[in-house]
């Protein structure tokens, strides 16, 4: 029907998930969707595509190139989504009652970049975000965000620092400096690679972009400062020629503000506050925010650790514009982005030294359902499903071999890594009985033949066994 | 920065999920998951798009203009997937050293049809799919899956009935009635719509497609032949001419064995055998199945009941050919999708009188903290996040009014159906003291002010109170 391929692989920057790495992601999910729903979040699923002009012009100069469009099939015109931010803002433009609503959604995005898988960064990516819309009293909202990244860590077991910016601050600093209005966002995006790059590099980027020698320099003064966020409040109001610029004043009143929500939080120390965030999506209009791993206490040897080479792991901020963007009444927003991909890389154990040979398929059996008799032996198929079948309808996990006369080797071969065998033997049958065995996962040598369970009982006897070993 | 936007809708076909739906979408994903894993299921995700060619010649004469190709951006050819199985058989085909393996699957598959969205028959919509691939001996993996389909409907709650039929007794049949080989498949289309249209439009069909009169009369009398799986391979050996046949025998062979391990699992009653059965998909070489719902027991008026507009809610086969497409040794297979979307429609509780004017997003909370106090009162906005940061700290759902002085009638208004409130004041909070309030869903009027408790108890106080009201 088709002829044979010689291309048996995902598309670039794809992968496929299975079992056990499927599982952890399944559990990191939960952990993050349980932290948005103890704060009200209901949840949204929306489309993996879009009308192809609902993204368009909402994410800044560079995304063009980077979505993916799909094929003009004589219908409308799609493409996947780029993030979950811009599906949510039309889906509130779309609902015209809902005013107000902490939403999450919890799905894949698309992004024709360069992949670097081994960094967890792909073409098909995982993204959780959780958003407060509506309007309300100044940075309350976005406190609750900051929260909600603590909270998610903190139930990850990850330790992070939340550095935080604000738009309005970082347009002042770069009005004061001297950087002409329209270069702002193109200014803006080479101070962002400074944790990625050094100063000497960035500054020839702005150079490259047209910037004088000297306002560059003064935007260097600038950005390269960050700590606590009292502390950076201080060092700002100090400066005259800062505190007369209108923005930086309101963004000073802003994370003035937060800075008390954060200590009634009593999450303040795990905020910082770094001049040189500031984010590339167009959409940001406010309080911008990346969490990033804690660096490792000593410094290790080698170039890069794993959080740097990671990078940041949530990021996200205030965009009050986006939603109004499709011509209907603006709602202020605030949401957060968790990069899972990269939080699956680095909470995955370690690979184990046999995982080159041995399968990535894992089975998480209660019991393996097995016969062994004599030379008249049947296998004992039907005798084996039914038990089986007891079992499953009692919500156990149980397997048995699919062969019809199975050997007694290949079936305790097959139970391996299983807590519990039961063993049907003719002789036990006409008795009413089976063998129930406990397997150690210590014991060197086995001998143990299991002890007898009347096969009214079996269910019953699993269960307790099981309670047990778990 | 972009134009304002006429078209804030979904692509068509496609829908927003959102708040109660979602949430009972993943409680039945839950459920089935469950099921999976009870059998041995290994989870694996694959991308949304694959290679065109992993794609092309696998669906039959129809697929081609159903599938969404991705625009050709200069990189490789993509499209999405038009369902589970093709990706798994490619999964399979590169990963040498899985030969046997039940793996599931839950996720979004693509079809460009005409959408009946009241149906849950959509462009972009879920399946749930159990496979077990490798070499087994006869018909006991078929058999396992049929197990699967009879407890997943099981913990589903649903009565449905599992119709099975083999192709190569459907290959044989139309072999004998005179059918030429090459219009096998056709012709076997045009006998799967016998559940959806009456015979003589079904034959009128056949004759379009070339049968003539006797012939399509011949095949007529065969297909419309249902019953018990023993009843009906008494039918079939009963006839000379079919017994003859080389595919019909090993079909009946095939079926018998199945009837015996159905038997063995107790669930014999929820299997039929329909001739006219004959599944779309080119892929599938052995038994095919499909599961529709019980049809209610007292005749309904109006033209159709639910279960016939909805259609099949679960459907599959063998298919042992299709990894070996991939020029890669065969493995064979046997598996199940369910058609989640479909299960919805069925289970959703009737809309709410009030759907229209209320908003679709729902809060499941346990807490609402709130705040009244007198002529001085301030809001205690950071005391009431304090709190509440308490009992989010503590795994309880819980909000607060994002405005820093609430009116009273504001906050009891956001604090409508739930169960439980914590109301702060200066004086009790002086005395280091909260009033925690329980409120009852049957109380037509409310005056129970609530009762003090310390605030260092609050936590232990709301989790003792909610594990009363539920």
């Amino acid at each position: 029907m088709s002829r044979p391929s010689a291309q048996l692989k995902t598309p670039k920057g794809t992968r496929d998930w299975v079992g056990d790495d499927l599982l952890l992601r399944e559990s990191i999910f939960k952990t993050i969707a349980d932290v948005f729903q103890r704060h009200g979040g209901t949840p949204l699923d929306t489309p993996v595509f879009e009308l192809t002009e609902i993204l368009a012009g909402k994410y800044g100069e560079d995304a063009p190139r980077l979505v993916y469009d799909l094929r003009d099939q004589g219908g409308e015109l799609c493409s996947l989504r780029f993030d979950l931010t811009v599906p949510f803002a039309r889906w509130l433009a779309a609902n015209a009652h809902v005013t107000h609503v902490k939403r999450y959604q919890i799905a894949k995005v698309y992004r024709r970049d360069q992949p670097a898988i081994a960094r967890g960064r792909l073409r098909e990516f995982h993204q959780c975000d959780f958003d407060i819309a509506g309007a309300h009293d100044p940075m309350v909202p976005d406190a609750e965000i900051l929260c909600v990244v603590v909270e998610v860590f903190e139930a990850l077991g990850l330790g992070v620092t939340v550095k935080i910016n604000h738009r309005r601050i970082l347009d002042g600093l770069f009005a004061v400096a001297g950087v002409p209005a329209d270069k702002i966002r193109s200014i803006s995006s080479a101070v962002d690679k400074l944790d990625k790059m050094p100063w000497g590099d960035v500054k020839t980027e702005m150079l490259d972009k047209g910037l004088s020698d000297q306002v560059a320099d003064r935007v260097g003064e600038y950005v390269q400062r960050s700590g606590g966020v009292l502390e950076m409040l201080d060092v700002l109001k100090a400066s005259e020629t800062l505190a007369a610029n209108e923005d930086v004043r309101a963004g000073i009143a802003d994370v003035g503000l937060l800075a008390s929500y954060l200590e009634a939080f009593g999450i303040g120390d795990a905020v910082s506050f770094d001049c040189s965030l500031a984010r590339g999506l167009d959409y940001y209009s406010g309080l911008i925010f990346e969490a990033v791993m804690q660096a490792p206490k000593e410094p290790e040897s080698g170039d890069r650790n794993q959080s740097s080479q990671v990078g940041s792991i949530a990021a996200g901020g205030r965009y009050d514009d986006l939603v109004g963007m499709y011509g209907k009444r603006p709602i202020p927003c605030v949401g957060i982005s968790f990069g899972v991909d990269r939080i699956f890389t680095i909470l995955k154990p370690p690979a184990d030294k046999d995982a080159k040979t041995s399968s990535p398929v894992s089975r998480n059996l209660d019991v393996y359902v097995m016969a062994i008799g004599g030379k008249e032996f049947d296998g004992l198929l039907l005798e084996r499903m039914a038990v089986t079948r007891q079992l499953w309808r009692a919500g156990i996990r149980a397997e048995y071999s699919a062969k019809v006369k199975p050997k007694p080797l290949q079936q305790f071969k097959a139970s391996m890594g299983v807590p519990l065998a039961v063993i049907l033997g003719p002789d036990e049958l006409a008795a009413g009985q089976v063998r129930l065995k406990v397997f150690q996962p210590d014991a060197e040598e086995e001998n143990d033949p299991g002890r007898l369970v009347a096969k009214d009982d079996l269910v019953e006897e699993v269960k307790r066994l099981l309670r047990g070993t778990t």
